[in-house]
């Protein structure tokens, strides 16, 4: 079977045990993540051959990193190691009415500061069928835009499929600057994954009848802005995850999957939340299994929403959760009887 | 007073910390459970004079084991030293959408191959009046059937109350087999305590109107479970819990008492659950209690729930609750304020 | 700006991790808190210029408490170092059905033994502006209940606005002791801070209409005890908090500030639970950083229910949270949305 | 088999993890300890029946104090449940120069506060032949010096050998009231612990030729001071530990046991330290357990040098090793080669 | 580069935190390790590609037995999943005067059961040059000794190089047994890598002049050794690791590599302990690694001495050096100043 | 009492547990620490009135930061909130022949990027009589230097003594950039601290008859480099730091003190280490309270080679140890009997 690359920065994750705020903790919990190494990760649980391309520094926490995703089963064979600091993001658990809350120190990492040699994308894409990318990789600058757009160019005369997370984060770059930047790279992307307020911020394109705030947007509104994504950018497939945060402890999770004119909407879930940094990842790593498996239409938007609902029930980034268990809970189940 | 005595395997209990998954794990917290030892700490809880009966290996961790018993007022003079391992289990917490899982690693322990000459029923029973155990136990195999029965006719010969909780494990037995044994066993039983399946599943006894994937079941259907099970094997006394799984970290839990033709239902709770595994054997532990303090028959239901709802909020398979906290909820508390 | 002294006994907090009861713990999370203390953070976290009075052992625990404070910046110049021993309290923290439990070890306390010299009101009031203390204080006997008469008698004659939260232990005094002293010492209080319960216990003083089990209390029953209080005493200010407590996972929250007749009312919030211990204390931390800050009658309620809303969701007494955060809740968020 | 009777208070015992000082803890190991319990856990690892006799209080931390007793097969059968409050110590491990530190926070305790009326000799002395208790008993005052004689004389009249380990704490009394008080109950004492400075400060018996600081003392002057003590009190037995302090992490340790003019010396250990807390204590419940199985002199001073030796190389104060690992040191062993 | 294949058991390794016994512990950290694996995850650290073959059951505690492996790079490409359990064994770490102690509970394992068609040697081995085992993998029995002796067919035939490490376990086999089965497999062995106690355990080899229990022997006595098992097997090369045991916290270690009738030892090195366990097997990994990289026979020895001096000095069993590193310490280095 | 004020970088530390591995680490201790922070604490600890001059990041982590800093009382009224990021460094603890390991992550930190603007000196100096930096700050490069110069110029003329100690990093800077930008430094220095190697790495001033390998150095080798140090810049005291590594578990550590053309020598100290980052700081702290308490010569050196030798027995870098405690070792004590 082929392979998938996915491409982006890696970093150390520091959180205070438990539900503690970074002021109280003189211990941190330290995991690696970021969001194409969570899709790889999510990739690899599910058995496809994967590997994950980006750049960290040759000392012990660099190499706890790319332990990290071998661990997983990612391939770290195109990992470069250069530059001096891995990126790291602070996470503070929230709970009820207190948010969770993120502190990004990721300037000037390994990644963000690789060079356009540092990747030699013929031979990276030599035995794969599908790139993923997301819009946090053009965001850190420098570089990286081009080499992005090197590797986008590659997929498609190499003729691999490529998916693109549009992830907007304002902390990294202005909707102007990422309205400008992405523009030039989604005319390569097939399969564009968004959450409910990215294509707003990148792209100014809105859903009528809407009201992020409240949470709730007409069906009728994804499938505008799906529409209006496909048709600007030529993407064959565009999937939206939908969330309403009753609050840091509760959540309702869905999901869109708009293809060749026709929407398919998964069912909503109401989540418990252990964990949900990186729940936006495992639905992209979900729905790209799930399409290269050839699933139909309503199953992949079903699979990929049930293994991002079991994301919120995992501590950390990865999700790492089975095939077997996404298939049951998409299939129907989630009472949450004892497994014996 | 009068003791009680109960026999059956107990094992060494590993989870990782809070929710992480096994995968995840990089340290285990560790306890000893089994479902007649989690019976006798809860009777010990309460003021019993009890006797936990079964074999472990000499070693440390045999005796870390026994230490575990003896902590919490258990009487330990009858545990066999023998064999090469103490039989383990792993749990994993589920949450939400995320069902715990439970994986046995219990074949060839002391207690599953422990010999008929290893206990001595007349001396085991001396100063006895209630004798307990569980379908697990012979559902281990070897010789254990057979022990299960020396020790149920002894019993009865001595003039000692026979409870038995049915717990059908499907990963133990066939529903075939466990139904060939436990009719040759169930005789000598005058209180059976089981799930809202179990008596399905080893006598194929089915109430009218069930629906168990949902989570209900007619009130009259229960009755009709219990009055075929005393009807057939002769039981005095029926008891069964009543679970329905909204999900992994939100459950419904009741049960209901049937005795001399009567039935009695205890109130629902909600319960936000910490670890459920051992919520069944709370619940005999406190129903043998109840019974033997000599509690009305809806006295005797609405501890045994009251008990075993607290066990849900209780980490770990021992229920460390005292009768006077039982009490408190069965007489209506629950809302959870501050005691100071 | 001027400063505010709070004055009052701080304990080494114990507690087992997560649900763990204290039967199970092998080891016990150490904190340092106390109702008085617990203010003195919350005014320190909000930008106040604040000094906790009280007295602890020279020994390496009593400094390891004092560190506690000057961590999140409150003064210390005023703590008497005499005694020998810290006031000690576990907390064990319930779920579901099961309550909270707190056990206090704190009779013998370097502070509950501590002498009127040790304090110089004169000194310790010269910057402040504001006293607070409350119900606790003298509650602890001995010495305690003139010393607090002493200081509320300097901070009257220089100037200070005093506050007091009722905060009735029933473990510390009968309702006759509390109702004799406290009436001595009202007649001091300009702000006088309490919960559903405290007015009754102390000084007899009822609402109508009230059903305090079912966690139900018409608006205008809280009105009128606020009207009592203010009339039998003087009180220019009274703050009620109104817990309705469904479970001891969640609990329904809000308050009221009566002022000039006049009675405001926060919007409740249903909360998800972390550790509620020092709620109370974060609603009086909060309640005096709005008034003194100048905020309207209705801001200042909203912000202390907003606040003491949020430490609910924070492990261990001290409420550390910012203003920022408390004014984001205050005016309508809550809904958890991840802040990166 | 008989049984022996130790008697003293037992506390929790609280210190950091690993090397920290009690200013950088967030959290606390938990444990209980007490010279005699530690003793009668000692007697109970070899097989003795034993049980403790003490007062704490009804609450769950007195609870889990009485289980960690069970836990280690000591009978609790005489604790008396009463008071209010566990006494506390903490505990600060020392390394290299850093010595290690004890706070004690035991002033009103269950047991320092406990009454003649809670003790019954005559029952608890009824299946024992031996009597252990040690210096700090009567040194916590109040009643406790008076219980501590009505006890000698019950254990004398009932035919029970005594033994005292003089274990002086100068925080505890002055050298001239333990001098007074323990004149009094030494006449009753068949078997007299001490280490290297008791005799002296208790007694003001020196040995000739001693230089306590520098660690040495000639073999000739511990023969002096035990035959001063056998002579004054008329004791049968005089057993005493030397121990030279190289730093807080290397110690020597070894002892001598002077019987009936004879006095036989162990030969010393070199230990790096785990925890010396309870070193002791682990001697004394060795001698007795080596007394009372009959070994000869020479093996009695060997096993219980060795136990004490091994309990350096433990946890907190209970010296969980057994019968076979001692003999195995004290036979010769020590090299510390894996046993598998 | 070509690859060496590693085959034996693999375990779940559970030690209770520091030195706590096992009747201690509530929590146990877990890691995975066997004597091949330990060896594989070696040459991985230093660069080689490796796979380890084995069995381990197919639920999550056999993946994240997998998992360890390829954290640290080593292949699972031909790890079947087969059979029911992954054998365990616990460590106690010794200190001083009490030695660590290990517990095996690996009977029954997928491992030790699995089958001849497991295993496919000539898949296993196309693209391998050097092929290792220890003698723990005869040991387990079962189909074991005659898989083990198809594999080294198969080795010898395909050309590669055959490692074992003599490795006896008392607890597996008796002398006489291992005798037996190891004289029929060891003419296959082209490097053989022993203790000072195995070639005597195994085959009745022994030096002359040897006093094994005091921790010497002399350079000659080793080297008849070394030329005894090479002229009754026709060993090329022969490695004897020598330890002298000071203390369970001290142990002096060195080697010596015998080839071609030359022996060369490497210097002594005496040793702060961290963890032993895994020791002989970083010996054996650095020395195959050593060996295929061509080092002279003196650096070859000097290399895997050093290796497995630093092996004391890691937790657990992997040997998570680093070549540079192993090369700094054998090259004059171990004083421990701060690398920064 | 007149101030001292501290100035340079401060980080936050991370290590995993104990021996762990950065490769190892699924969690890592917390700390903060830096050259001159660690430093004011030493201060702090002796009861001096410090303040620390800095620059960190305005969010939590830097928050953290100022509270571990406050917590043990040093001043951080002059701590800038600038810039976006908090120096990280990673320690990896030895233990034997391997050594303890640093990984910098500092670069681009707020502090090294901070403005001349941001420091007002004559504000920062008011009430301070003593300046203390390292060589470490400038070496942070950019702005740095000059801040640095603006700061000893303006102590110079407000009449502070100035401290600084040496403390060559090489991957800092060059020893020509070094040397460089010292020697412009250098004439402001009032007290010179450096260790074994900072005057040759720097300054190229070498002492005759050293062998810094072997860890010997004759005492006139160093009063020759003091004397060179003193002769070239001016300095009136010159204090050097002499370790003898014999391994990463124990040091020999000793130190002298030139001043007015005469050397005073401390005793020499054997540790087993605990944690020896800010060792040399821990020295530097001390002396400054020596000397600033009027001690006289060789109680200051005897006072800071007491205080650095128990540094290296506490965990992370501050020195958590009071003047009584350095005063006890100083005066003779050190042999680590219990303090009880």
């Amino acid at each position: 079977m082929s392979k998938v690359i996915t491409f982006g920065e890696i970093m150390l994750r520091l959180n205070p045990e438990g539900y503690r705020r970074i002021v109280q903790a003189d211990r941190f919990e330290a995991s690696y993540a970021g969001g194409e190494a969570n899709v790889a990760v999510s990739l690899a649980q599910y058995g496809n051959d994967v590997s994950f391309v980006s750049a960290v520094p040759a000392h012990e926490v660099g190499q706890a990193c790319v332990n990290s995703l071998r661990r997983y089963g990612v391939g770290t064979e195109f990992i470069v190691r250069a530059g001096d600091r891995l990126g790291i993001y602070y996470v503070e658990k929230g709970a009820s009415q207190r948010s969770s809350k993120v502190i990004y120190d990721r300037a000037y990492s390994s990644f963000s500061m690789s060079k356009k040699d540092d990747y030699d994308w013929e031979t990276i894409f030599a035995d794969a069928d599908w790139f993923h990318w997301t819009g946090i990789t053009p965001a850190l600058g420098g570089g990286i835009p081009e080499i992005c757009l090197d590797a986008c160019r590659a997929a498609k005369k190499m003729g691999l499929t490529v998916s693109c997370d549009l992830n907007y984060r304002k902390k990294l770059w202005t909707r102007e600057r990422a309205g400008e930047v992405m523009s030039g790279l989604m005319p390569y992307v097939d399969v564009c994954i968004a959450n409910e307020e990215d294509a707003a911020d990148v792209f100014g394109i809105r859903a009528e009848n809407t009201d992020v705030e409240s949470g709730r947007l007409s069906k009728q509104g994804y499938v505008s802005v799906a529409e209006q994504l496909a048709g600007r950018f030529g993407c064959k497939k565009v999937a939206i995850t939908l969330r309403s945060s009753v609050s840091a402890t509760v959540n309702r999770w869905n999901g869109m999957l708009w293809a060749d004119g026709n929407a398919c909407f998964s069912r909503e879930y109401e989540i418990h939340i252990v964990d949900r940094v990186g729940g936006g990842d495992s639905f992209g790593g979900a729905l790209i299994h799930a399409i290269r498996k050839g699933m139909d239409q309503q199953a992949v938007i079903d699979y990929a929403v049930a293994a991002s609902c079991l994301k919120h029930t995992i501590e950390q980034d990865y999700n790492l959760v089975s095939e077997a268990e996404v298939n049951a809970l998409a299939e129907g189940g989630g009472s949450g009887r004892v497994q014996r």
